[in-house]
C-alpha cells in the first residue's frame, strides 16, 4: 500500500538505490506494520540541475546525495509513531549505505484505504 | 483536474504509453465524469533498477510491465464508484494494449477543489 | 516543507528550469510565508511522448512548454490565499522566463505537519 518515490541525484549507483529502497521497506514493515510484498517504489535519479534544493534548512546541511523520500500510505498512524518511523528510517538506511543523517528527507501523504488497487481491478483494502 | 502519473518500465513503446494514458483518461471520463480536455498526464518510463517492486502481493504476481498509476483528483467519489473505476480501468487499458490485469496498480490522492489552477493564475474550480 | 515537483518538456534549458523553480520558491515565501531554506524541488523534463496533455481545457490553450507544478505542503491555507498564490505565481515565473500564463498549471496536495522530516530522523514541525 505505500507507494514510495525516492528522488535523489544520479551520484548513487544502481545497487545503492536498491539497498536504500529495501531499507525504506524494512522500516515500513518494522514501524508501520506494512505486510510482506507491499513494496511499490519508484526511484528517480536526477542530474543536479534538476534538483533545486537549498543548502540548509532547520539547521540541517544538505549534500548532493540528499534523499527525498515521499511515501503515499494509508491514514491512521499517529504523530508518535511517525517520529519513530523517521528515526528508524535513518538508522536502517545508514546500515546499508553511507549517507549523512541530515540528507534523509521524508514526506508522508495519507489516503483512505479504498484509494488503492493492487491489480485485477480490485480494491483489495476496501 | 486529475493529475495522472504513470510510472512503469522502459519496456513500453512510445505509442503504447500514449494508448495507456488515453485509456486512463477514457475511464476517468466514463466513471468519474471528468470533463473533456481535463487530461494532464506525466509518464515515467524507468530502467528496471529504478523500479523496486515485490514480485507478488495480495495474491497478485507482477511482471516488468507493471503500471503504477497515481491519480491526484478532487475528493468526493465514494468507495463503490472507486471500485467500478478500478475494474473499468483494467478493461479499458486491456482494450488497447496487451497487459496482464494483475499489473495495473492504482492509487488515488484526493484534494479539495480550490487546490487547482489550470492556467492564467486562476482557481477555475473554486 | 513544500515538496515541489515541476514536470515539463525537455524544451526548457537547465538555467531556465532553475529560474522557474526559484520563482516558485519566491512565491511560496511571499504568499504562503514559507521560511528561508525550505526549498525542496524535483524537476522532471520529459520527452513530449511522455507528456499526455489535452491541447485545451477551461478555455486555456496549452503549448509544449506547459509547466505542471505539484506542491505538497502543510494544510491550513484558505481558498482566497490560494487564489493569490496562483496569480502571483504566474507573475513571478513570467518575470524570469518567457512562458505563456496559460501554461502554468498548479496542484496543491495538503498534509499535516507531523508528515515531514527534514533530516536527522526528526519531525521538525511536530
Amino acid at each position: 500500500m505505500p507507494l514510495v518515490r525516492i528522488d535523489t541525484s544520479d551520484e548513487w549507483a544502481d545497487f545503492e538505490v536498491r539497498l536504500i529502497g529495501d531499507a525504506v521497506f524494512k522500516t515500513l514493515q518494522e514501524v508501520f506494520s506494512v505486510p510482506d510484498g507491499d513494496k511499490f517504489q519508484v526511484i528517480g535519479r536526477h542530474a543536479l540541475c534538476d534538483l533545486n534544493i537549498a543548502s540548509s534548512f532547520h539547521g540541517m546541511e544538505y549534500s548532493n546525495q540528499i534523499l527525498l523520500i515521499q511515501i503515499t500510505l494509508n491514514e491512521g498512524r499517529g504523530p508518535e509513531l511517525k517520529k519513530i518511523f523517521y528515526k528508524t528510517l535513518v538508522q536502517d538506511i545508514q546500515s546499508v549505505v553511507n549517507v549523512r543523517s541530515e540528507d534523509v528527507i521524508v514526506n508522508l501523504v495519507e489516503v483512505c484505504k479504498e484509494n488503492w488497487s493492487f491489480g485485477n481491478g480490485l480494491a483489495q483494502l476496501a
